[in-house]
């Protein structure tokens, strides 16, 4: 495990200059940094202003005051504001001390309140009163139900939470931009994943955080706890075991295997994507297309835009641009180098991005320049998706591109992958499909591209909200279609 | 997997007269096979009753009738009943269909109603209403948390599920009575359990079918699932599998691991017993007691009997009584043979009973004749807990014996899981404990035991109602008191 040092989207340590833009990047107010400040203080008029101006002056956004209790003479007021980390928020406690006659009470951290026990729970769906409901769904009366399934198996998708329910599986090697943090600090991140597929499509999702980390252990354990569940979600294993993994449950288990690292990445991108070059009025099998970093995401949005039509990529790592005759070429990459036209257009990012149409970005912090930008095709498009800190500062982009796209929430189309999961496990399940295939994946970036309607669409609005209220069940439409489409991906009644 | 066959309490299939028994005991009416049956008839007076009337000479007992809706001269009527099994249901149908001028409408089973789509479904604990929700559970918010737990492994219970989650595990090899019907078959019973789970203890309980009969592979399995679990439940294992798993997992695992077939059916019988001999005024240390069955549950009752004070106890299994000197003993019965008195009253079971003050079993159905349990003791307990059909007829055992229990619901004193597992892990979790002793499991039974207060205390109500309002509290509480009082169950804060 890495002790907590930011490191980039292909698992490397920042060097020191890019930890700082992460850190002043970091430093903005932010709601995932608030705080919450129980004080007391006299009665008096302009109480509370005194309090708001004290955080305001702090660097701090107030978001909510409430006067919690008041006596005759005294106000006890909870005050939560919006701050930069764990520093400005001692520095804007250390300034409410200062007003005159308060007393600071306790300070407590709203992101951890809103995980104290957890953040989902387990529920019956049904009242258990008296005797007669318990012989109905337990003893005596489940046994004909398992006697049912015993003698036919098939109908678990009817009779059990089997249709419904997926298995969010991490390893915990790949964490967020937090590295190889292990089962345990993982386990906040699938519980977050959990609650989002039941808000956003309704599916009951278990994170299952394992204790292991060795391929053959990760692929055996899956396949024994699988009855249980209609599909897979893996989930910030790291690269290129995630590979395999993914590779031998799909060949082994008769239920979807859905890397969410990989493809629903690749789905927000290449529906963001699809959605840019109708603004800049390109075709996707014309644009030259420049992609930095081979990662998990990259390789997966690669290959989902050559299914989309791409046809003239180049794609860099952290050696440069993967050609066919880089030496030691890893089997992950060499089939990158066969698909992309590496020899094309020079040796290095730099050289590449000269009249590029197209820059994909899934790698590391503030890689490129404002000459790189400059330097591309005219209504060039930028997604800088490396997180925190994007490849080049998008408000730098956008001088040049037409269009900018990041991973961020602070800035316009953000590309965030719980715009996908959620409806393409839906569509899956509907379609009780028993694989998941590009066509699939592609039908769900193109439905994500479709939601942002024509009238509606511009440089700043290439994908739709993650709360849109049609989105997740326009993805689990095209994604159900594509599936009963395929004669090899759905059961038999 | 068997076809289906009836099986015993040690997983040999019933002999053919067994079978019948079985079949009858299972005939009459019950809520667990209820039909819902729709029909329209004419509005006439007594419509309503011309229904209920042909129902009940069938054979079925009404539970109830809705007019679902009403037409000038029509009716629909919804007539729900008990039935003994899917040939009184037929016939009950068939009937309805001979009452003047009724048309029959779908036929439904309430049991499989009540499973359709499962019996439990994961929830959020919050609301997700906007970004600033998103960005405090999820992205970028969760990050910090996973942060803390990457420096703080140890804060998990307070900032995750872990606390109070807890594995039902099964491989499906000993399902019910049903035999080995596998993890698919078995997913109705854990969802149940899980559903028990939460309505009597609060506790997020999720089922893990596993797909293995192995015993490597299910504790490998477990240990590795493990980091999101505070505790494990393991359910219809087949013995003499279910003692190397259980022992195996103790050893390794920092969570208590507690197999309901054993510990949970132990703590009941052995609640229920310490009240059935206040009943009769007889002393635990004093008694001589005869056990049938030496499987998963016969072995845990025999040892918590021992840690409760039982000094004078004779175990019988399919061969006989079990002894020091029987040819070939096999190691999970040594430790009987050596712990009671198998020498002291004669080779079999009949000679055994004689002069006996209390009667355990928990092995095949009709095993002891009515001069069994005459020849007993004045003021004998009988516990004949085999399932579905007990290895006395109770009717006929109240004729000789002071306190008769079974596992039916159909009789007085129901000796059910149900009344332990929930409250025993509540006070696990509570106390943080790491490990489960047989002085929690005594803690737990005494507690049952105590649930039922002098006033109530008589020969039917010798155990409280798993509705019973302090039942579950009590046994938490007991459990918690328990595992704090030994330093070698609870970790450190």
């Amino acid at each position: 495990m890495t002790n907590g040092a930011p490191i980039d989207d292909v698992g490397r340590e920042l060097p020191p200059n890019a930890v700082k833009a992460v850190q002043q990047a970091m430093s903005a107010p932010s709601v995932s940094y608030s705080i919450t400040v129980r004080l007391e203080m006299p009665a008096r008029p302009a109480a509370v202003s005194s309090i708001t101006t004290a955080v305001e002056e702090a660097g701090g956004v107030v978001t909510a005051v409430d006067v919690s209790a008041s006596g005759i003479d005294r106000l006890q007021v909870d005050v939560t504001c919006a701050t930069g980390g764990e520093d400005d928020a001692a520095r804007i406690v250390e300034a409410l001390g200062t007003v005159e006659g308060v007393t600071i009470g306790r300070v407590s951290d709203r992101t951890f309140l809103a995980h104290l026990g957890g953040k989902i729970e387990i529920q019956p769906k049904m009242q258990i009163r008296h005797r007669d409901d318990l012989s109905l769904i337990y003893t005596p009366g489940v046994g004909r139900v398992s006697q049912q399934l015993a003698a036919h198996p098939e109908d678990a998708v009817r009779l059990t939470i089997k249709r419904n329910t997926v298995a969010v599986v991490t390893d915990g090697s790949a964490v967020l931009g937090l590295g190889n943090i292990g089962p345990i600090a993982a386990l906040p991140v699938m519980e977050g994943k959990a609650a989002l597929f039941k808000r956003f499509s309704g599916i009951d999702a278990f994170p299952l955080c394992l204790d292991t980390q060795d391929v053959d252990e990760i692929v055996r354990t899956v396949k024994i706890v699988a009855p249980v569940f209609a599909g897979i979600n893996l989930e910030d294993i790291s690269a290129p075991r995630c590979f395999e993994v993914e590779d031998r449950l799909r060949a082994e288990l008769d239920i979807p295997v859905f890397h969410d690292d990989q493809h629903g990445t690749a789905i927000v991108a290449v529906g963001a994507l699809t959605n840019a070059l109708k603004v800049v009025g390109k075709d996707i099998g014309d644009v030259r297309i420049v992609q930095s970093g081979a990662g998990a995401a990259g390789s997966a949005i690669l290959r989902l835009m050559l299914a989309a039509g791409a046809r003239d990529v180049v794609l860099a790592d952290v050696e440069g641009i993967i050609r066919a005759d880089r030496p030691n070429l890893e089997p992950t990459l060499a089939w990158i180098a066969e698909a992309t036209q590496g020899d094309r257009y020079g040796a290095t990012l730099t050289e590449a991005m000269v009249g590029a149409d197209v820059f994909i970005g899934v790698s590391a912090p503030n890689l490129l320049t404002e000459a790189d930008i400059a330097a591309m095709a005219p209504n060039s498009i930028v997604f800088a998706m490396a997180n925190p800190v994007p490849e080049v500062d998008p408000a730098i982009a956008t001088r040049h591109a037409a269009v900018v796209a990041t991973g961020r929430s602070d800035f316009a189309n953000q590309i965030n992958n719980v715009l996908a999961f959620p409806g393409v496990f839906r569509g899956l399940l509907d379609a009780r499909s028993t694989r998941i295939t590009d066509d699939m994946l592609l039908a769900a970036a193109h439905a994500l591209a479709g939601v942002v309607t024509a009238d509606e669409l511009n440089a700043t609005y290439i994908v739709p909200s993650v709360f849109h209220p049609h989105l997740h069940t326009a993805i689990a439409a095209a994604v159900k279609a594509a599936a009963e489409a395929d004669p090899t991906a759905v059961a038999p009644d």
